[in-house]
């Protein structure tokens, strides 16, 4: 019989959002008529914008027509769109062809440890996104899991906490995964940081994988949205980002990785060519349905309705920040993010998580479930109508964690 | 410096098909003026089928409704998709909890590799589609390339040749790669040989992975499309299948894999867990605008269109194999499959590919490209417009391989 992968034998139970899931229906099937509000997973709610829909359209109707058929096209992503990714968020500061198209940061992730391999090393910031630990476990980068201090053996893991800010101390490793503006926590690392972290990774000779994935929540023009608004970044890191967000294409699919060309391995072999062969051999392009889409849509009046929604979804988070701040609650984040990051004092983050569940009938995400310096806080999410906002608002009110 | 994955420093030069564009690109430099006819990659030409169309702009205008928008999904895909596909392609003896939606048959298969992970051994048809070969060079599953034998030290080749009528002698590995309708040889496994091969998976303790992706080209009743044909089967086999070709979604990008609840590693753990691991936490679900169309697609008239599309496709490979044959080309495939497999006796693959490039500005594939045991062989795919088709007929007239 084929032996079952030792590394997928080392994960825990399940990947996070299922796990909450389950933990919902469970709930459910016991209170048939609880109306709960679903601020736990970060997803989208509101409705394409016009510019999209139109695009969508007319790019389906195409693929119905000898003209405006097309099949495989590059693995790596239509050029033209390559180049409106370029325009549009890095002011061409970027050049397309260190742009690969995908579907989707999660996606990457998992292709992302694929190219490292198995003797890669990484560190990465506690709390973080379940996905870089997990990924990393499942590829053999680490060693068992270690239950006396909930932390896989072989992973640096970097406390990200209210003493610090939410900015850690640096730890070397091959890989350094980094979010900012961060989930969970919504901290959004200034310049001044990420100076720091980009000369930490020249030292320790690690490359930067920089999740910018919510970069187009940040208001603030000081603070950065990319890790190449720092100088020499482009020698160190590469950059996940995605379409989910700020265009509400969580379930549509569409997202890219910058990996520069001046970024090499120790052979002084470029990492980009190495990710060109992931991406070309175990991937086939994002839709180009999708792709077709969104060139047409990255334009004045798409990338306008984008900053809209944006700000509605911001609008949700301050509502919440406010509201829990008003009934006593500690909190962080929500203000360059749609992260809300709060304290629990009474309980750990699994029982904050029930206790809400169970009193207001809010799903929210336990602190814990990414990473153990996650634990003693709950993030709320707030991707949302603004009804159910407005309503969850209401119901935390005499809710005391 | 952070190392090179030493795995990927073992694969040799590109992934084929963006090889063989590069060298059709550097003809087209030299020769600006050459109409060339693409029969390389297998990729499909017609534009999409009526029902498909309206399916894809009904899923779009609804993403721009408060009613019809969605978000992430299932990792597993929709659950009426996942039925559909039972009804329309297993006749409901595959239940849905068993099919994963993905963004197709390629991108599953690098996915496979990982849930097998660097200790598990394949076996592959020789010649076969590159990317099994690849991906398990990436995942660590190999020795070194052997230039003696243009074989990864560590695998097992299975030589499809004429000489066996293109079903291998059977080399016992944890994970054998068997594709019928096969690329590129376009054999097709009789209910026998697929009898044989779960029989021999079965006394060797191995795990199938059927790649099933040209099953609707299968026009035999007596040939079977899937392996859960055979009694058994669904203890040793995972099955990957597409949209891609039959519904003209090579571009659109969707798939499924089938594991099995019977399917188990050595220790009893169910492989179906493990697979529903990795893509919770290294897949995002394939576009919901995709999933959803494709479930409004898939009736009736949604199949009788598909089934006109492939008949279109396969009256291509007919004219070409009777074209070929009549100028005394030794030719193979084509009944069944889109692929027509030709034999070169006067040069090897990669010449015969230069030929025709040169002299007929036809671009095909050379075997070698799919193995060792290739050599001898280009590939001709019969997805292309049929002005093409008839001209590419026209020019190998005066050839000869």
């Amino acid at each position: 019989m084929v032996q079952r992968n030792k590394n997928i034998a080392k994960l825990q139970a399940g990947y996070l959002f299922p796990e909450i899931n389950r933990r919902k229906t469970e709930f459910l099937a016991k209170n048939p008529d609880a109306k709960i509000i679903s601020l736990g997973i970060g997803n989208t709610t509101e409705p394409l914008q016009a510019t999209a829909v139109k695009a969508l359209k007319d790019a389906s109707e195409a693929m119905g027509t000898a003209e405006g058929y097309s099949g495989y096209g590059d693995e790596q992503g239509m050029t033209a769109l390559r180049e409106k990714i370029a325009e549009k968020f890095y002011n061409n500061r970027i050049p397309a062809d260190e742009i690969f198209v995908s579907d989707g940061a999660k996606c990457d992730t998992g292709r992302l440890q694929m190219m490292f391999g198995n003797d890669a090393s990484i560190a990465v910031q506690d709390p973080s996104y379940p996905v870089y630990v997990d990924s990393a476990v499942i590829m053999g980068q680490t060693d068992a899991f270690n239950k006396d201090n909930d932390q896989f053996n072989g992973i640096q893991y970097m406390p990200c906490t209210a003493e610090n800010n939410f900015f850690p101390e640096l730890k070397a490793a091959d890989v350094i995964y980094f979010c900012s503006p961060n989930n969970p926590t919504g901290a959004v690392a200034t310049k001044e940081q990420l100076t720091e972290l980009v000369k930490f990774a020249k030292d320790n000779k690690s490359i930067i994988v920089f999740d910018a994935a919510y970069a187009e929540f940040i208001a603030d023009p000081e603070l950065p949205k990319s890790i190449y608004e720092i100088d020499g970044a482009d020698e160190v890191a590469i950059e996940v980002c995605s379409f989910s967000k700020p265009f509400g294409y969580t379930g549509v699919r569409l997202g890219w990785t910058v990996v520069p060309k001046a970024l090499k391995f120790d052979d002084g072999s470029s990492v980009r060519d190495d990710w060109n062969r992931i991406m070309t051999t175990v991937f086939n392009g994002a839709s180009n349905i999708i792709q077709t889409a969104t060139i047409n849509m990255l334009n004045d009046e798409g990338m306008k309705e984008m900053r809209e929604l944006v700000a509605f979804y911001i609008e949700n988070a301050r509502l919440i920040k406010t509201a829990l701040d008003s009934y006593g609650f500690t909190t962080y984040g929500g203000d360059n993010a749609p992260y809300i990051w709060v304290k629990t004092d009474k309980m750990d983050s699994w029982e904050a998580f029930s206790y809400i569940l169970e009193n207001a009938h809010i799903v929210t995400t336990p602190g814990a479930g990414f990473g153990p310096a996650g634990d003693g806080y709950v993030r709320f999410s707030a991707f949302g109508g603004r009804a159910n906002i407005l309503e969850a608002i209401e119901r935390m009110k005499e809710l005391s964690l």
